[in-house]
């Protein structure tokens, strides 16, 4: 097996143009959340390139059985810790990115690897029970004790499965059999229905459709991948249900300077939401949105616009369902993302993974199944990831909630100062906008953005791409204001470098 | 929280009609395969009802938040042990079922057990890493120690993902590129290609389709549920692809008395599968089968059948995918179950998951992506899963593979006493078949079936039913001859009692 690189404490320092305690970026704010105790100080980089020479060796032994080009680096978690990931190569480097945003405590964080060490965690990872005809005794009130206290009101019912494409197509089932039931006026199905959907034919497998937005994400299995419109890779080649997709606003920066031009843009994004489903030749019976459209390069719109387009939903009998994979569980600031939007009539479903570990959705009453194994699967979920979605819903409602305090405090200092090097560095970067830590920035051309983010990992930060030329912010609910200020030096030691 | 009540040994002496000694099946074989220490000796029912007043109450409780009509009842792990599963009452059952075949070892297998409570484990446990771009250092060597050592010959590269479903996706997409890619001539996508799939429109988003078999299982998303034709409950409302179904052989029992008569309908099989792989309005780019068809009643068919059916795959340019998910990993009696074929000409895709715990493909090294990103997603699998296969894979492995022997042995011994038991029950039973311990027989009615699963319950048994009117049996690798036997006397017992 492999010999570890022990990390030495000498930095090249060419390397590492970092300047702490210029502290470029005002003061920094204080935070309720307590330190993390022996989290590395900062950044070290040993190598000259990332991966070293160690992860190299073994990425190349990985490319003869698996695809190669799609990895950054290979970690090291015995070594990371706290907002600090370790390298192969024994590099340190602050961790703004976080595993595509599912990692919500950081690395070994002490409570998780308390929960994880449990006779309980080792039975659970040991056997993985048939969920939906074999649960673990556990499994019921660890429900109730968990994912429903944080139920979006009136989303009485939850299913669990394994990621966010499952989810959410297990949402698009959700929507498709409430959507059918109602208009066979809740009878037994007919014969007909029985036999054609045996041959994939209607009625019984019937042409309905999911509508979704421009840029979306919504998955990668071929019913998700029929609503995902983020890039063409994902794509090309692969059946795809003949399903429409309608415009997303696209908001003009700073917000309170287009302030006619993005409600205009956002009325025209509505009405054509309204025309594609009155109009449309397959029935919509249910439509997906991101608060957040995270993978389509941090896109937002207003509360105001989806408060319209959920009542849009109602009005044509469309399930509203909100795709919380990236945005939920307190990065926005809120524990869910649309949270914020103020709604009075909540979403039909709210489907969620990632940082939640345990994946699936919340529905409401009225979208329970009308007989058994409808919707059911081998394993349904997994208790493992219900038992780490405890330890991290009991860390974000410690000391009365001093982790969303810190994502908020964390995150308006963080954006704030990326807005001042936005001013100082237009050519660079542009349109700074978030909510919480989920912060986003565009550069002026995908070369720039890639740029950036191969430069400020040899810096020692690493730092997520998203969209056509969106760098975003996907750090762990335990990154403070310090790391902030941290990334910030950093940061601007990196592109003040380039052109 | 609960309050486990203590087993007793005090058996309800009316709900167990055990005869154990009585030996009524011949000679107990001897097997290879080490005892487990500890094990229980025999099923222990001490309720009346199964699930008993503590599984009442708490899955009343659960039904408030979750379907529960599938529910067989509640498992306790920490109580479970070897073959003989604990429910939340405190009954002990002989489990033949195995959460769906998903549980090779039994339950708390020392191994297993031991494995999961190392450091390495409970880091893999707490960091779900982005596999695709974050591989844990390991990864790689550890994806060369274990799926790589069991890889079919000449599938030199493998997809990892979360489950089955996810796998024949992901086997899907990866047939329709390969097919798409031949037909491009590995030139780079057309602009009118990369603009159409945005709008899930040809040619970006080409009509192809993937045939399956009648009875078929694939899976619950979308993709895999248009090839899923078991059941209609599954597909009911749901939208499908207009892909095609071609028969599977419908063998008649005893086979040494029907060779005629099955070898015309696996010929008649064939020849229409040919007929609509050449005809179909929408071309056909994969096919994928299932050595057994499970879930669709443990329907099998000759090696000659799949020996052809790979041969009209080649001759017409369609990649031939097996789905081992529910007959992989050893409990054929092979490590894969379609290596009883003989196949010179190995297939192109082979899904797993189940008793592997991590789930994916092996592929021929053509299906290759072209790109990077086309087949991603965040977790890509798991790396606890990865090393709890590893666990699996020693155990099958020592004593020059003494658990598969012990398989093969147990299985025949079942089998046979199965049919010894079919001729005195004709009335109850027929049709027994059966690959390694991976058995099944049919009762003349999907009442009969039921009747058998509910009473031999409360006898001690936690058997499985599939199909219209099959019982399966998908004890783990640790199932020996004595626990065999054990059935056999209950099962005999318990039958002698029906109508």
């Amino acid at each position: 097996m492999l010999q570890k690189q022990k990390t030495t404490k000498k930095i090249v320092s060419q390397q590492l143009p970092l300047i702490l305690g210029k502290r470029a970026f005002g003061n920094i704010p204080k935070t309720p959340l307590k330190p993390l105790e022996g989290e590395f100080e900062k950044p070290e980089i040993i190598t000259s390139t990332i991966p070293g020479p160690i992860g190299k060796r073994l990425i190349e032994d990985l490319g003869r059985i698996q695809e190669i080009r799609t990895i950054h680096f290979l970690v090291d978690f015995d070594r990371s810790f706290g907002n600090y990931v370790v390298d192969s190569d024994g590099n340190v480097l602050l961790d703004v990115f976080c595993h595509i945003s599912s990692l919500p405590l950081g690395y070994n964080h002490p409570s998780m690897i308390k929960a994880l060490r449990t006779r309980d965690a080792v039975q659970l990872a040991a056997h993985r029970p048939a969920l939906g005809s074999l649960p673990n005794v556990s499994w019921g009130p660890k429900l109730h004790e968990t994912l429903m206290k944080v139920a979006p009101e009136g989303l009485t019912r939850v299913f669990t499965c394994a990621n966010g494409s499952e989810a959410n197509e297990n949402a698009y089932k959700t929507a498709c059999m409430w959507y059918v039931n109602q208009r066979r006026g809740n009878k037994p199905f007919t014969d007909e229905e029985i036999q054609s959907c045996m041959l994939n034919k209607p009625p019984g497998t019937p042409s309905l459709s999911i509508l979704s937005f421009e840029k979306a994400f919504h998955g990668r299995t071929l019913g998700a991948l029929s609503t995902t419109r983020s890039k063409p890779i994902h794509k090309l080649d692969v059946p795809a249900f003949d399903w429409p997709v309608a415009p997303f606003p696209q908001l003009k920066y700073p917000l309170d300077q287009f302030v006619k031009e993005n409600a205009e843009e956002e009325a025209r994004c509505l009405s054509r939401t309204e025309e594609i489903i009155k109009s449309n030749k397959i029935p919509v019976a249910g439509m997906i949105i991101e608060p957040i459209q995270a993978e389509g390069g941090d896109r937002h719109a207003s509360p105001d616009f989806f408060r319209k387009l959920r009542k849009i939903a109602r009005d044509n009998g469309v399930a509203f369902i909100v795709d919380e994979v990236q945005t939920g569980v307190a990065a926005t600031g809120n524990f869910w993302a649309f949270q914020k939007w103020g709604l009075d009539d909540q979403p039909d479903i709210v489907t969620f993974s990632k940082k939640s570990q345990i994946a699936g959705f919340f529905h409401r009453e009225e979208y329970k199944m009308t007989a058994p194994y409808r919707n059911y699967n081998t394993w349904m979920g997994d208790p493992l990831r219900l038992l780490q979605f405890e330890v991290i819903l009991n860390e974000i409602n410690k000391d009365d909630q001093a982790m969303l305090r810190n994502v908020n405090i964390t995150g308006n200092y963080l954006q704030d100062s990326l807005k001042e090097l936005a001013k100082k560095y237009p050519h660079l970067m542009k349109d700074v906008r978030g909510d919480g830590t989920f912060i986003a920035f565009d550069s002026p051309t995908v070369e720039t953005r890639n740029s950036i983010v191969n430069a400020i990992k040899l810096n020692g930060v690493e730092l997520g791409a998203c969209g056509d030329q969106s760098i975003r912010f996907r750090p762990s609910l335990v990154f403070a204001p310090k790391h902030a200020s941290q990334f910030l030096d950093i940061f601007e030691s990196t592109i003040s470098k380039l052109k």
